[in-house]
Formats: structure tokens, sequence, C-alpha cells
């Protein structure tokens, strides 16, 4: 890999942190922040396509879905946040060479003051008060994507492991937050097996719940399947697909599916902002369907390419040979 | 409350960041570390009593296992974290007034790099190494004490919520982490009762799990009963009064508690770093037990002030009434 | 409140008890009743709409499905359960004052005997035979819905408890029945929040189930959605919504919801007999939706309204100003 | 059976109903009582021994217990309800033949009014106060006990059903109330297999948790094990087998249980508080124990029947024989 | 019933074990074969209409989506497969009388060998391959069918045990395997209430599952619904009633059913390969529907008899009469 | 390994199937047989020392506990069966040479017949009679043990999977049968990691279950900890070590353990009847304690070995060394 093209983009991204435009090396936060302390914060990723923001509105959207129920003031507007991470991505791609694209992401914590028990006084100097911190990042696409540019053709690796997703009334997965420790002891088990493979979660009942950075997405007998959205993270991405499919008139059932479903697959395939989609070629070692990609997962990348108006595909493979 | 001193201990605090001692007020670090990106952390709190850390040693076992489980490397040793923790205590010390104490606290996280799919490389500089994140911090308990003063006499409410424990193949709450959003759930659920109650999760099951900082205790019929360990933190106050009943030839049972079991209990109280232990007065609304303290919880907290050389209980009135 | 009026039209009901008419004062019925000593009974509450009694055959239906699971055999068919509700009407109607409608009720238990182990020929005379209990009750209207009239056009809050819904292979809620305990609990918590409030009860894997003695319904992007049945009473007034919305072309999704849906729903309400439709303001202290009642759910409201021809809100706000 | 005799002391009892003695066949209650119409109630059943009532206190003091977690307020001393069961015994004893003991019952709702949103007011007089309603009543125990008799030398016949112990988050089964429908149900399919067997339920994990009126009791190399308390009524009968194991320097222990090591258990015994202790026959049509009733089962019996002063087995078996 | 007939039928039968087709008597296989000692195999049950097979390569399909989750390496192709299972009705078919049909069965194991930690090389002899278990079976139906005869007309007998259907987590019934048992135990206890009885299982959570060889449906207000496919073997007669419900326009809905729906079904039946479909009777002991069979299982079963060109029903009454 | 010598063992021994002493390669039984077909079987394995059976009588006594749920009839007696176990030695002692050992085993199911819908009769000749099917069974040991002894010094590997244990109410693990293909489908994601793993089963609830054939133990501070028998086999070596901790006074508690407590075990270990102990080096990875074996693992073994009259390691470490 290119690795000093990336350590330079790594090094010379500006980002922004409660009101200031730092480059990266700079910025950093209160390690008294909520958001660490507490586990406390909401985030989204969003990618651009062409070099502009995709869906930026229903990612903010769905940021300010998880604000609502974790009870953060963001104290600050939809139309702002969409402002500062429109300027992120000027501020940043200059970065960016030929067919690259960047992620723009943005986090929200209540920040540091506000714990119970009238602690609040005196933790703010007179008059001063107390806000929610925003951090707004951008992180270069290509080397996230380069290693993955074979997937679309090989199919990934997905495996199981004995973690399992938290349940709803714990802490539900449609509140997008980093507070997720699970997530890195499931990967811990998983990397035994494949340090490159994706991580299946189950749910509390062993019904397939999501990767942990992924929706999954089954085909069966010509129908579409997937997890329902009681123990997952509603995801941009698995809209895309319930949009898509509705265009290219498949049939989409959303149900409770088991890995008897995964293995009997006659295509399989993840959803995510960064890759959009990567078909699936084994899972705990079987091999998943006949062909790899299925036809109903390449005409839906083909779709979705056509829709962004990039080859995806294409792309990580250019960027792989460009950059690898 | 004197609103003025505390903010001045506040202020002048001095922390560890990685290797370095900073004023309060620069105690920063990045917004790329994973303890916050990946909710990727675990932490201890530690007290004084007479302006000497108490069980430090314990402390920082317990955070070796969850270190262990989370397969975080410290790069640091034991004793190294020690000697830090000590030396934080050193530097603050003179913030302190008479008969006050403070809470020093580590916090470890993987640090910034190490994602998965080989982006390490171009993350670092050459020659750079990876390293975890090391925090020392301090804080001075008395405003914590303050409002907790009259629930040593009354006894503090505790109430229920709809939002329960992360199971154990979850997130096994034997791991101290920051990484527990659902306790902020609970706290907002909790807040529309009383903003001073403390807040009782219920495991899975229906049972009596802890509260989102304390372990809890009951009475019933002279044998002491506390939740197993299934999934709670192994609190080092909860080692305390194991220790204790034992010295006190207490009978004691770990077992499933119920809701039921709470509200008919002879006495019940919390126990926890900062305030040791606080009887319980009213659960849901409900009066628990006759008298508040109860006759063994008064014999605990007598025996645990013997033991540190401290009127615990003394110690919280006369900062209440002095800083109050 | 007219209290005089309310208190005149509670002491002269007449109400039916085992074949007599009698008024109310002495409307009693044996201690030793199944009903009440083994917890084993079913009920129905039936509501006017202009002094008729609507969807009588419905809940008389349903009435019969709860006696065939729990195996009570009512020893009187439908038509005449059916012809005692009316005369019930009759009976009470005259109290009734202009706009005033009134509940009707049944209430079906095993009676005295009947108990396990050959008990039963020494509980009954030579020649007696064993008999159902059947009560029919009449409950005037006007009380319930003054103060429930301005939530209507403010919403009603709803709050939740850490008292769950009784599992089907337990009880099933779709008995209707008096037999429910775990409501009495719900409520006791749900008190210290909001005497007011309603009380959504979560089932055991922190699904949205129904509230203590209401369907409920979201509105998500369009979408009408509701529990599945798996875990509620299947109401009349939830078969009413699904009969209109229907009639208005809405899509209707029956399935798994969890509190965050209920947080992020477009338009939230409840159903029940004696008022159909109220909208829902907050829950546990969050706004719900942008406006109150949402665009849906106004637009269901008035076409119930058509079709019982009674505008139901402007009811409940006549009531209420009239009588309140 | 000498059913006229029987049918004798069914008429001719007299119980006590809020505040009035009453001949039994005049004893009713409110159709409107929330003990009914809301499953709101608790109740306790006492024994006598030679026509003293046992263990009046620690009935009473459970009932308080119940009162405690449903929030009833009974308006009435532990110590009236003490004098009002043991008038209602001196009532009622003249009914009782040479070695009959009988049944004392109490029985407490909160009476008929008190429903949510305000409603109170007009259901009351003007002056009128709102109380609980508290039930005495008498129940002969020798029809009971006849069917009993000869299971003290075979063994009873337990079976298990598909309706399963409500969890302890819905309804406490530690609470004794008549709410309880899920026991009914289970009676129903258990009638199918054997109308004279006992039923056990098993909890929602599958242990065994207590038969619908009994605990239950396994003894296994030696050492006597029944279910934690999680699942079940903190049985009187229980208490007293633990007091009686300890005095007789007996192993116990109290843990889950499954249906295995029911299947193969030494002995097995129920315990309840109108027969005391019933060894167990057979368990799903399969014999448990090699001798029936096991030496251990014997030896708690014949220690227990010491302790009241009458030989419990021989007083059912002189029943039988004598009114049978 | 004609014993002799029978008897002559099961043993002249001709079977295939591990490549040679032998007499019934001779049909033996290794007692070291990991089908028995590891409970490691798969098998399928077709059989014929007319003395042809009826969709074998819907049951071979099914076969290899078993194989492919346990991971057994058939060693053969589903050709291979299938010409066996036709040779095998072949040598058979001579045993059948008029209107007589007969099920053709495979089976299919790892082998003797490949057990863990190294030991396959001296398992086997120099040179020595290890080999799958292929087993084809013939199970005359007529003996099957007799007794099931009566229940076209009257309706079978369903009942419901403690023992529960596993869990897909740990084993998925979808895989089609002897490795069940489960089964047994459910069928000792539903023996004690009728040993003609079909059997349902619950799953872990008090849904309706399948019974222990046969899949479930309940007719509602004119919509067909059974149980999702969570904890189901994905029947293939399941599949012909989706296939025939499509083609006669009938609303048909997966999803979670309770016993509540069984008991208040309009009509109710099983389906199974051997008997198609049978209408239900009763369900613990309470009569289904008005009648039996009821309209639409009427419809489905005529239907289903003018696809395979056999009067389902009235083949198995004239075998009944025939033979019986 | 000395590959010939075993073959030879393998071919040479002599088993017992019903009723006949036959060799190894004509050991078959009938294609027919449940403990196949219905996956209707016990089964118990016992190992030597010193060529002499040990325990047989604790094996027995569990075999008839299993057959007892199950309810199979062996038709012969306790005593019998041991005689064939003995007599099964003897007739194989002569292929073992110095210092080797064999395991016994013994399995019975109910054999060919009893099917439901009285087939029985046509199944069987006339004046035949249905009966039990019985095998002994005879396995040199030193193939098994040669792996193996590395560990005694190292540690072996345990590893965790996605499948679970199957819980009580469907197939108690107390039941020690073949019917367990959830074992296979661990066994198959567990070759992922390490194919001379030993694999943990945790329970539906995430605690630890047991390993697909060992009980698993802890030492955390001194005290040996184990999870209940809820969800596990009642292990004859798990016996042996409660019975050893008792002569050796450690301190032993049997309760729910999960992943946490084996990361953080001072020591842990594996039990089985054929190599007794084996201390556990790594779980998924990470390392257990900080020598292995630990202290109290070796004084059990120590204890154990003297108890049997056999070094236990050095029997495994010079077979490795003289056979491996």
């Amino acid at each position: 890999m290119k690795v000093d093209l990336f350590r330079k983009q790594y090094r010379e991204r500006v980002v922004y942190v409660n009101g200031e435009w730092l480059p990266n090396y700079k910025a950093t936060f209160s390690i008294y922040d909520r958001g660490f302390t507490n586990g406390y914060n909401i985030y989204e990723y969003t990618r651009t396509f062409k070099k502009k923001i995709w869906q930026l509105q229903e990612h903010i959207n769905r940021g300010w879905q998880s604000l609502k129920v974790v009870r953060i003031d963001p104290g600050i507007s939809k139309e702002k946040i969409a402002q500062l991470c429109m300027e992120c991505l000027e501020r940043n791609t200059h970065l960016l060479n030929e067919q690259e694209d960047i992620q723009i992401i943005f986090e929200i914590t209540p920040g540091e003051y506000g714990l119970p028990h009238g602690r609040y006084e005196w933790e703010l100097s007179e008059g001063e008060q107390s806000n929610a911190t925003i951090i707004i990042k951008a992180e270069p696409l290509t080397p996230f994507l380069i290693p993955l540019a074979p997937f679309y053709t090989s199919g990934c690796n997905v495996v199981s492991t004995s973690i399992i997703q938290t349940p709803p009334h714990s802490r539900d997965p449609k509140i997008k937050t980093y507070s997720r420790l699970n997530q890195n002891l499931a990967e811990k088990e998983a990397e035994l097996i494949d340090p490159e493979a994706f991580i299946l979660m189950l749910d509390i009942h062993g019904n397939l719940a999501e990767c942990t950075g992924e929706s999954i997405w089954l085909v069966q007998d010509g129908v579409l399947k997937t997890p329902t959205q009681r123990n997952i993270l509603r995801g941009v991405s698995r809209s895309n697909i319930l949009y898509l499919a509705k265009k290219l008139n498949l049939n989409v059932v959303e149900c409770n599916l088991q890995q008897w479903d995964l293995y009997n697959a006659d295509e399989a395939f993840l959803t995510s902002t960064p890759y959009c989609m990567l078909p699936i070629g084994r899972y705990n070692g079987v091999s998943i369907g006949e062909n790899v990609p299925g036809p109903i997962t390449q005409q839906l990348l083909d779709t979705w390419s056509e829709w962004v108006g990039v080859d995806i595909k294409g792309q990580a493979e250019y960027l792989a040979k460009t950059y690898g």
C-alpha cells in the first residue's frame, strides 16, 4: 500500500471540535467528556460519491433519532450540523486524489457536565454554560476500501462468536453509539479464525442480528430476506436496499432468520455505508451459494452504482490497483 | 454549597495523561482514541481515607482482570500504575482541607490505533509505536458526599426502571467499563420519579442486579443477602462487606433476589467506593424496614469506620455542615 | 365535577346478578365465588353510542373465546347474554342526560362449586345444580371521559415500569380476565411519575406489548404500526383501527416494536373501548411527534366519529364542559 | 362420604365480612370489589391442630408481606386480624366432631373504590370513607383430607403441563393472591391425565417451581433439596420442613432442580398447610424412589406429628375411615 | 388388521446399505457408525402416489440443505441418490397390493471414522478410505394409514406437554435429523393422555412450533395461519399447502401463534408426508372449530387429491376397510 | 504413532451385541434400531486402571438414571450389565500392552420395535418379543491419550462457539445420550480455530455449561468452582473431584459462572473419564492463570493418582513416549 500517501492524508486532515477547525494532530477533547466517561454519545458515518456527501440528510435524521432516545440536547440545529459536515468536506477535499472518496463523521456527546446529585454548579465557571460536544471528522476511504476490493469478486468471510447482540431493553442497537464494548469482545474471538472476517452477531434468541458494522441480507428462492428491526441498527444502506429492491420489483421479507438460513442461502451479502455492498463467500468456513456474487446481489450493486453515478466495485478495484 | 471552594479544587487539579502531568484545564486526549470511538476502555475509582489511598491494590487487580477479558495490553505494570496513582494523590493533596478526601481514578484504553483490516501501518509515523492510553485523575469527594450526608440517617430512595442490566454474554458487568449507555437511559427514566434517587437495575430475568454504581444488600431474618456475581460488578466494597460480615459472624447468602425481597427486607443498604455504605429508606416509594438504618447496617458501618479509622458517616456530616 | 349527578347515577344503577335485577347497592355475590377465590373469570366491556350498544356481538364473541380457553361453561347462550346486556341498558338509560353514554359490562365465572378432589357433592344441596355466575353491569361513561377530554388535544402521557406483561404460556393476555395483579403493580410504580399517566407494559423480551387497558399504535413514515398479537389482548378497538385503516388505504404492519420506535414515532395513539382513541403526547417525559394529534391519528378519529355518528372528541369535550 | 354431615358443616359456618359475622349463606360482597374486578387481593390459609390455630402469626406476617408489595392498606392491625381469626374459629368450633380440624382463612382487598383518574369522589357518599375488604372464613378440613388419606401410604401422583409459572417481574409467586388464572389452565390440562393428580408448575426456564398449592421436596443421596425462592411462594410449611430438617441434622439445599431430579429422586414429597406433607408416588407415570414413603419423608412426618401433638397421617386415616 | 400381510411386506423388503441391496433381515450397519454414536445423521422420508415417488427432488434438496449445515460430505451426488431411491422403489413395488403405496427413505451419516484428535489413521486399513453411510429403505404405508383413516372425518386429537422444542442456536429443527431425543420424552408424557394423540411442541417462548412429525395450520376468519420458520422443520408438505393456498387464492400468514389461537381456531389441521393432511378435532380435550373438517381444510385436501391424482382420504379409508 | 499396533487392537476387539460376542468387524445392528432412527438411546463410558474397571457401579447407576428419564426398559439387571462389562474387559485384555488401559462402554436402546399407533404387532414374528438393544464395546485408551499427554504440562486449549447447550426442558444434558447433534455443530465451528481444542458450551443464558465431553472447573482465590447441575451432565469424574476436594479440605462452590470467570481464573481444568483431569492453558487464545498446572490442580491430580494407584499423567506420558 502507498503508506506514505495515506499517512499524509491521515496527518493533514482538518477536523471540527466544539467550534474550532483544527489540524488533525491537535484534535483533542476533554478527558472529562461524558461521551467517554459515561459512554454517553451518538455518531454517524457518511461517505462521499464523486466528492459529494451522499445521503447526509438521512444520516442527520437518524442521528437526531438517537439523540432523542438518549436525551442529549445537541444545542445545534440539523441545518447547522449539515453545514459543518459540508464545510469539513470542503476543508479536506484537497487531500483526495483521482477517484478517491472520503467519510465525513459527526459525533455528539452531552459534553463535560451535568452529572446527577447537584454537582453541576461548581464544575462551571461563573456564567459559563454547559454545552454538548460536537465533533466533525473526515476519514479518507481509500485505505479502508483497498483490502475489501477482492471481496466484490470472491465474497468476504463471515464468522460467528459466542458474544451476543445487546437486547433492546438494555441498549437498543437502533441507537448508533460507540457504547458497544460487546463488539470489541466479539472481534477478539473472531480474530482467532480470520482477522479479516466480518463478525455476525446473533441476538439473545439465536436469530441473526447484524455484523459489527453491517446489515446482513440473504436471497432464498428469489426472495430477499433480512432480519427484522428488533435487534439491529436501522441502516441507511439497509434502507437503500429496500428502495432498490422495490425499484427492481424484488420480493423482500423482514423476518427472524437463523444460521440455517445463512448456510443455505442462494446468495448473501452485507451492506454498510463505506463500501455499500459486499457478497458473502463463506460463513464459518462453509461456502454460501453457487456463484459469488449471485445474480440478485450483482443486480442490486449495479443499480446502486447507476444511482450514485459511480461504479462501486470498479472504484474499489481501481483504488486497490492504483494505491494498493 | 461552598461553590467557590469546589470550583477552585476542580480547576486546580493536576492529572496524568499518557506520560504527562497536566493542569486540569489542559487535560485532553485524542478524539480518535478507541476508548471513545469504540467504547473500548476500562477504569477504576479509588478513594482516600485520611488522605491515603484505600485498597489501591484491590482496585488495580480488578482493573487488570477487566483488561484481560477485553484484551487491552496496558503496556505498563501494576507497580507502575500504583506509583502513578500515589503520585497523582501527592500532586493534589494540597487542594484538600481538613477532613476532606479525594478519589484517584485510572482509565486505560488501547489508544488510537489498531483497527482491523490492516489499517494500522499508515496511521503511525515511521518507527512510531502504538500505545495504550493511560489517564490518572483526581476528584475531590466533598461535593459528592454533601448531598448524601442526610441519607446515612434517613435512608436513600431507590427506584426501578424498564431498562435492564446487559446480560453477561453480551457485555459482562464484571468488566468495569464506561461502555454502558443503558445506565444513562435508566437514569433518564428514574429522574422522572426523583432526580436524587439511586437506580436499581433488574437483570433480564427480573432478579435484582445492582444500582448504576452500587451493590445492593438486604437483611432478612438476620441473614445478609446480596445478588450473585452473575450479572453485577464484583464490587470492592461488596468484598469489604463480605469481609466485615465474616468478622462479625453474620450469616451471608449470595442468591437470586427479586423485588419482593427488597420490599420486605428488614434492612437494606447500598455499597460503593466513595461513601462505603448508605441505608435504603424507600424502594419505589415503599418504606423499607422498621428503623433506618437497621441494626446490622449500623453495625457494619461502625465496624467499617473502625477499620479505616474514619467515622464514615461523621465525615460526610462534617463536610455537609462545613462546606455544604 | 358534578359530583352529585355522578353519585346519583352511580347509586341508582340496576344490575343483573345470577338471574336477578338488583339495585346497585344490593349487588353482591358469594365470597366463595371462584371468580374471586381462584381468579377464575372472564369479562367484557362495551359502550353505547347515542345510547345504543356498539359492537355488542364482537364483544360477546371475544368473551366466548376467553371462555373456551379457560374452560368455563357459561350455561347460557350468546343470544341470551346479548338480550341481558340490552335489557341492562334499557333499565339504566333513564339515568343518562343529553349526550351521555354508558358502558355495559358482562362478567362470567364458573360460580361457587366444582373444586377438585370430589368436594363437589357436599357443597350443593340435594338436587341442586352448579351454575356459572353471570353479572351484567352498567357504568356511566361521563366521569371517566371528563379527565380524558384535554388529551384529545394535548396528547396523554405514557410511562414505562419494571413490571412486565405475563407471557402467553403462563396467562395469555388474549384471555380477557380480571386475574391480572401485575397491572396493579405496574400502576403503583407509574403513579410515582404521574397518577394520570397511561402505563405501557413491555413484554418479557423488551417489546412494546400494550397499556394496562389500551392497545398502542405508532405512525412511522406514513405506516401505521402496532405490536403483534403474541402478547396482547386482541382488542375490539384494535380491530376497528385495522378496519378503518383499510378503508383509508393506510399501510398497516403488525410487528415487534421497541421503546426506540415509540420515542421516534411521528405519531402515536392509544385505543380502548370507552374513549376509542387518544393521541400520545409524551413517553417517559419525551415529546412524541411534531404535532399532537398527528394527521393520521386525526384522520382515523374523524372517520371513526363518522362511522358511529358521534363526534368522539366533541362528546368528551362537551361532557367535560357541561358536567366537569 | 358422609355427605350430609359435610353439607351441614358447610351450610352452618359463620363468616366475617367487613365487620359483620354472617351465616354462610348470607356471606356476600360487592360485585364492584376490586379484589374481584382487578384481581387485587391477598389471602392466607391456616389450619387448626386439636382445634387451635397453628402458626397464625406466621401466616399473618406473610399476609402483611404480600400487602406491602401490592400496596393495599388493610386499615387493620395484625393483632386485630389475629383476634378475628380466633373469633372465627370459636364461632365455628361447635361444627367439628371428634378429631376434626378446620381451616381459618383471611382475605384482604382494597375494597370497592380508588380507581385511577379521580373517579373516587363520586363513588362514595358524602363523608363516607373507602375501606379495605376483610373476609374471615372457616373451611372444615375433613372432606379435603379424606381423599388424600391413602396417599400417605401409596404416594400421590404428580404431573406436568405446558403452562408455566408466572415470572417474578410480572406477578411474583411470593405474593399469595388469587390472581393466578394460569393455575386454572394448568389444572384443566392435568385433569386429562388424572383428576386427582397434583400439578407441578415449571418456571420459564424449565426448573421445577411448585405445585399449584404445594411446595416440592426431593431427597437425593441423603440430601434434602427444594427449589430456590425465586419463583415460588415462601411456604409456611416449607419453612417448617427447613426447621424440622435442622432439628434432625439433615443436609438441606435450595437450588434449581429439573424434571430429571424428580424422576431420579430417592424420595419426594409435597408440603402444604392443610395436610402438612404427602409423599410423591409417581411423576408423569414414573415411580419415584424405591419405597413410598421414603425414610427421610417418614422421619420428617413423624417429627412434625410430635411437634403439633397430632398423628398427621393417623388423623387423615381416621377421618377417612370414620366419615369417608 | 391383516397382520400376516404386513408381516410379509415388512420381512420381504429389500434395502440399500452402503452399496449393497440386502433383504430386510440382513440390513445392519456398524455399531461404530457416527450416525448412531454421535447422533450425527440426516434423513428424508418420501412417499409414492400410484406407486411413483412424489416430490423426490424436493426431499433430496432439503436433505442436501441439512448436510450443508451439519457438514457431512455424502460422497454421492443428488442424481445418484435419486437413482437409488427409484431403484429401491422398483425392488419393493411387487410387495404392494392394489391402492397400496410405500415410503422411500434415505439416511446419511458421516460413517464410522473421522473422530477428532488424529485418531483417524489407525481406524482404517492401509489404503482404505472413510466414506459416508448411505441407507435407502422402503416402508409400506398401509399399516401407518389404517389407524389414521377415521381422523379424516372426526379429526385427530392433539395434546401439549412440558417438553419444549430445541432452540435454533442449539439444534435447529430445520435440520432433519434423528438426533431429537426430546421428541421421545414428549411422546412419553403425551401417552398418559392418549397414546394415539399427536404431540404439539411449544417453543421456548410458548409459541406453537410443530408436532413431533407434523406442521400445524390454523384457519382464523378465513385466513390460513402457520408458525414462522424460526423453530420448525421447513416441511415439504408445508410448502405444498403454501402452493395450494396460492392456487386457491387463500390468504396465508406465517406468524407467532400461541395456544389461544389453536383453541379458538375456526379450523385446524396437520400436514405430513405420509398422510398429507389431517383435520384436528380436539386440542387438550377442547373441540376445535364447529365442523370437522372445516371448509378450507376440505378444499385444500380436495385440491391436493386432484393434484396427485389420488383421493387421499379415500385411499386411507379403502386401505382401512380392505386391510384393517 | 504406532499405527499398526493400534490398527491391530482396533480390529481384534471382541464386542457384545444383543446376546452375542462378536469380532469387531462383524459388530453390526439393525438399521431399524430406534437408538438410531429416533435418537433414542443412552450410553456410559468407563475406563480401567491397571486393567480393572474403575467405578463401574457408579456408571451403571447413572446409566439407570438416564433409562428412567427416557423410559427405556433395558430388560436386564444392573448386575447382569456389570457382568457383561467385566466379561468384555476379560475378552479384550490380551490386546493390551504394558501400562495400557482400555475403555468399556455400554449402550442401551429400546430396540427395533414399539413405534406408536399400534404398528407393533406386524413388526414381530408370531411369538417373538420386543427387546432392548444392549451393546458392550471396548476401546483401547492409548491412541486417545497420546495426543493429550503434553496438555498435562502445557494445558489444553479451550474455545467457545455460537452453538449453545440444549436447555433442560428440551433435552436435559443430565441424560447421557448420543442424541446431541448440537455438539457436532459446535465442533465444526471450533475446528476453524484449533482442531485440537476442547469446546466449551455456554448455556442459553450465557453461563458456562460444560465442554462437549468434559466438566469444567475453576480456582478463584483458593476456592474451587464449577457450574451447577442445571445444564450439565452429572459427571462421574465431577463427583470424584468433589470427593477429592473434600478429602483435601478444599472449599468448593457450585454456582453460575460466566466467561469472565474463566478468563480470570487462577487455575482451570477439565475432567473426563478417559484422562481424569487436564489443566486448561488458554481460553479463546487468552492464557489462564500464572502457572500451568496450578497448585490445586496438581494436588488434585496427585491425590487422584494415589487413589487409583496409577500415575495418571505419567501413564499418558509413558504411552506417548512408547507408542506415540
